[in-house]
């Protein structure tokens, strides 16, 4: 098929190679080539193509055939595993696992899994969450009991249960308890009232058959915290739910409609001693309570995940931005000059600024995920050598970029949907199968807000360490840092990442402040905490943009060494693009903690207009850069030949509404009323 | 049932009464009593109430549902209707058709119609569009043949079809066109292209049968202009599509999925000369044209439209806010002290200023569109006079508080989705539902940006007008006022109005001289509005936002003359909360031009959280004055009594997925794969 003529155009026009940019962004040719041959793989497989947008699905039918689309996947997946094995270590080891869980959630996360799954993976909860608590949680022995049945779904599909209908975030609220019955040597667990039920584990509805439960331990009544169960909800077999277990699906939602959400009520299941995951601390038989060590661990898995919601909703972004841009170069409306023909929508500033501060995101958010992914790997290793000096950086960071970009994300995919115009809000645009994931990465693995407050808290201490001289870590040591930024009359990138870095400052200062006013007033330290939620969540939030600004500066001067000079120049015009955004994001807190005159801010206004009449140009080839191919974008407006009109007429006429010339209802209703005979 | 007890008290302990809140946010007492009457009829009847969400169904059958019910709607109105017409004049005068589709209009989108068909009404185009057109574009002889008819939908199910595939905004760049035969007395109409079907109109997939099409007027092959055709595109008796139709739905949404969205193309369809709707213009037997008079009404239509939308969009946003707030009431989570229990979620500050301020701008934006709807009436008059002086600048406010509030509604509800944490997710929380529908306003009836643009021209020549000393209209009448706002120790709220007012006029004072600047570089006017686009939309929000905040003052003030004065207080401390809002959020644009010092700014946030914990205990009653039953709620987190989880369970327990103890995909798919068998 051709390829729109407009779109055509904006690649030879471009400065640079859509394929250099690709490579750089892979990681290098290897690593593209590998992940091309991968999804061609899959991809081309026609019992893995859906016949029809799942959209026109019932919620029932969108189950069934997700979930055997998943199953056929796994299993050729299994094939190419065991065809491919060579490449990986095929020891059993632990470590060897957790590399395998791992790249296989980056499958998943990845443009294949994307592809295939675009309502997500249905059994996604199995390798993310069972498996990994499975290996992170048993004894040696437990873990040679289940770690490899699991591992190979020999009669067993997991998922993790913690959150309860009643309690989310604050899990000491959690009502499921665990009694020991010594005399039997079991657990009965009891979800003792409604809001105690587990509600939301993926997978837990009609798929899964055994769960993690997190429930409050009681040993002769007395209470030894929160601890996780192995519990069998279905029987292997026949898959009917076991006694006392109340199990099912909690219905339709706004988005990932491929998870099968569940909830889980259970009346006195008991389960063998032995099924509590017992590597932090033991039951023994009679009763005996032990506690482990702190499980430090557990902070670095939260931390873990939420490295990786950064890097998923950048994915969005980039998905949604691709869409946007190239549907931008094919869409023409609204002349500029009255006697000119209608330009294409990517010539109007207004839309450039709807789309390129979005790509740029896409692309500095996931560098700043990389940039904290080395820095988990190595405070991981840190533990390992029981050191946990780094390890509170590394959670306010990880906590406050999860909550900033998600929401960020969010927002952007919906600024590009609403580029697109009507047509972004057909089902067939994708937008809003991106928009469901994107979001939902706003709520879950620690609410927003919270996180916000946690980072928070830890910068205000670290603040209070700085004024006492101490040497604070890396990422906060700008609070030390009290110059005020000197802004010539052209300001330099490095100097607005100052700005950025002095209003943050400034305003942890002036939160400061207003808490000492506060505790006079005030009865307790928690009160003035609470009372002062909105300025701690604001100053969360300059600090990771601050964090961002500087992550985007100073990855981008070590890429542009190795890269050729056009590339370098395109990136680094999206990396200040990014920290002006930032800055014009923070534009008021900026101006409170240090008094820019009109004129200068007039400048970095300009400045933005400029660079996205400079950016213009590459903006197709970048997106085409990040090499999502038709599939993992799903979009009639964003395929990669951009026949826009063509791809939305062919969809349409896919409705099953469509098929038959006239509807049922005309004979039973719309006749009736039309003659006044209803 | 009972209500639960957090709610309970909540009603208890607020110091107004919801009744009279109720009261005064219905017009009165007969006004709220008649409402209450007439919902009560239409949402006891069992055929008109859901047997389960219709999230669960599939697109083909959701369409049949809706459309079923919504004949059976119509047909019950009817009846109703015939029984009290004594409370409208009988006339078939247009005045009174005009009042019955602006009362229909008004019951569709208010309570009634949202409680029925919270996925909107299938056949609204016929009322809201259709007969509309007829009433506005028909000669005489022309309405007395059609209306009358397709008043009572005898033979004739309209909808109105303007946007195509590959033109939106830009009327004039639409393809479709209609060729006048003098020979045969007819016009032949075509969409050439594939750009040119039509797209997107409601009701036109299976639905509608005859169609308003704009198309552009050739005679002996010379251009005059857009106009309004009437086509029968399905015959009346067997709705199969007329010879040259190419009639089908457009495919599954984000959202309004009862509205069977179409396409259309026509390849060499007839039509005779009468069916050219001729109010403004004609085309005589022998070809030849006449030009009407400037359609001013036109212009007020659009107005009118418009001003609808923000009633709309606010409405959305009541609802949003009633569900979240009483959610917040019923839910605990995380206790601000470590040995307390979990306080209720509308305790902590930072879920306060999620809810209250999209309580405020439900109410204020109403009230907005309320006193632009005033102004609109009488302009309406004035254009009857043949006086048009007072067009102008309501279409320019109209537009921006289209764009803005809609924008800004959008936000709300997402924001109070979650607020909600993980349940908002849930499709029964009824939260993705309104946000489809909000969200849809920001794109249709004037994309949102360009919408900015028209204001923001407008903006500008007035500030030129200005400069020169002329009288302003009124909304703009600021911009004449160079004062320097004064900001004692306590702000006033007056002065706060003029902080924004002051913001507004100098942002467009710079803007004008930016442009001034820009005139000099660039080639054509329209290239310097082109590359200042994103400067233009941020004063038109500006200018909203001071209109806003100078309305809200103003009714307020007004109302409190006539109310309780507990009701008068506790409005009073929700425009002041509404007025803040507006300047937190231009606060960069008040700095920038007012310079205030970081303790006044500082004063405004104080001011924020001290109102925010003032609204509190009234927060609860101040929503349920909204006086939105459950059925308008739809919403498992939202109903009065407050059984948040036996509802969110109920709701789960009706999915068919978990009416079956085993899905059929365990025996087909899951347990080979777990066999090593698929």
């Amino acid at each position: 098929m051709a390829i729109n003529i407009d779109l055509q155009r904006e690649r030879q026009c471009a400065t640079i190679s859509s394929e250099d940019f690709a490579e750089w962004w892979a990681g290098g040719r290897a690593a593209l080539q590998e992940r091309r041959a991968l999804d061609k793989l899959f991809e081309e497989d026609a019992a893995l193509t859906d016949p029809q947008h799942t959209s026109l699905m019932s919620h029932k039918e969108l189950y069934e055939y997700t979930l055997a689309k998943a199953c056929k996947f796994l299993s050729k997946l299994r094939d190419w595993h065991a065809a491919n094995a060579h490449t990986k270590s095929g020891g059993d080891s632990q470590q060897s696992a957790i590399a395998t869980l791992y790249d296989f959630r980056m499958l998943l996360a990845g443009p294949l899994g994307t592809a295939l799954f675009q309502q997500n993976f249905p059994l996604r909860l199995h390798f993310s969450m069972f498996l990994p608590a499975l290996l992170g949680q048993c004894t040696e022995e437990q873990q040679r009991e289940w770690f490899d049945r699991a591992w190979r779904m020999d009669g067993i599909i997991g998922t993790y249960a913690q959150t309860e209908l009643g309690h989310g975030t604050f899990i000491r609220g959690l009502e499921t308890r665990a009694d020991y019955d010594a005399q039997s040597e079991e657990f009965i667990l009891n979800t003792p009232t409604l809001s105690a039920y587990k509600w939301w584990p993926g997978s837990l509805g009609q798929t899964a058959n055994m769960v993690i439960v997190m429930a409050q331990l009681y040993i002769k009544g007395k209470h030894h915290g929160l601890h996780p169960f192995l519990v069998r909800i279905r029987n292997a077999e026949t898959h009917l739910p076991e006694p006392g277990v109340d199990v099912g699906e909690i219905g339709p939602k706004l988005g990932v409609h491929g998870v099968n959400n569940g909830f889980l009520g259970l009346k006195d299941v008991r389960i063998p001693r032995t099924q509590m995951l017992m590597k932090n601390a033991q039951v023994r038989p009679n009763g005996r309570f032990v506690k482990g060590p702190e499980p430090l661990l557990t902070y670095g898995t939260m931390v873990f995940v939420r490295v990786m919601i950064v890097r998923d909703v950048s994915f969005g972004l980039q998905q949604a931005a691709t869409i946007a841009t190239r549907y931008s170069a094919v869409r023409r409306q609204s002349p500029i000059a009255p006697d000119q023909p209608e330009p294409q929508i990517l010539d109007h500033t207004t839309q450039q600024a709807k789309l390129f501060p979005q790509i740029a995101k896409g692309i500095f958010f996931r560098i700043a995920a990389d940039v904290v992914w080395v820095m988990y790997q190595n405070v991981v290793k840190e533990l390992d050598a029981g050191q946990r000096r780094n390890l509170p950086e590394l959670h306010a960071l990880s906590c406050c970029l999860k909550a900033y970009c998600s929401a960020e994300a969010e927002e952007g995919v919906e600024i590009l949907r609403k580029s697109c115009g009507g047509h972004g809000y057909l089902s067939s645009s994708n937008f809003a199968q991106i928009y469901g994931a994107v979001t939902a990465a706003c709520t879950y693995e620690g609410e927003n807000t919270v996180l916000l407050l946690q980072t928070a808290r830890f910068l205000v201490k670290q603040y209070v360490e700085g004024l006492k001289r101490r040497v604070l870590p890396h990422s906060v040591r700008y609070l030390r840092n009290a110059t005020r930024p000197k802004c010539g009359k052209n300001i330099e990138l490095r100097t607005l990442v100052r700005l950025l870095e002095f209003a943050a400052t400034e305003s942890i200062r002036t939160l400061y402040e207003h808490q000492r006013q506060q505790r006079k007033l005030l009865k307790s330290e928690q009160l003035v905490a609470s009372k002062t939620g909105i300025r701690l969540t604001q100053v969360a939030t300059l600090h990771a943009r601050a964090f961002l600004a500087r992550t985007a500066l100073e990855e981008t001067e070590k890429f542009c060494k190795h890269l050729k000079p056009v590339l370098a120049d395109v990136l680094t015009q999206l990396a200040e693009l990014f920290v002006l955004e930032m800055c014009l994001n923070s534009l008021a807190a900026i101006l409170i903690s240090h008094p820019l005159n009109a004129r200068q801010v007039d400048q970095l206004q300009s400045r933005y207009e400029h660079l996205l009449a400079t950016i213009r140009v590459n903006a197709v080839a970048v997106v085409d850069g990040f090499d999502f191919n038709d599939r993992v974008l799903g979009s009639t407006l964003g395929c990669y030949d951009g026949r826009v009109y063509e791809r939305l007429m062919a969809e349409a006429c896919k409705s099953p509404l469509n098929q038959e010339p006239v509807n049922s209802t005309f004979y039973t209703h719309l006749k009736p009323l039309m003659q006044g005979k209803l």
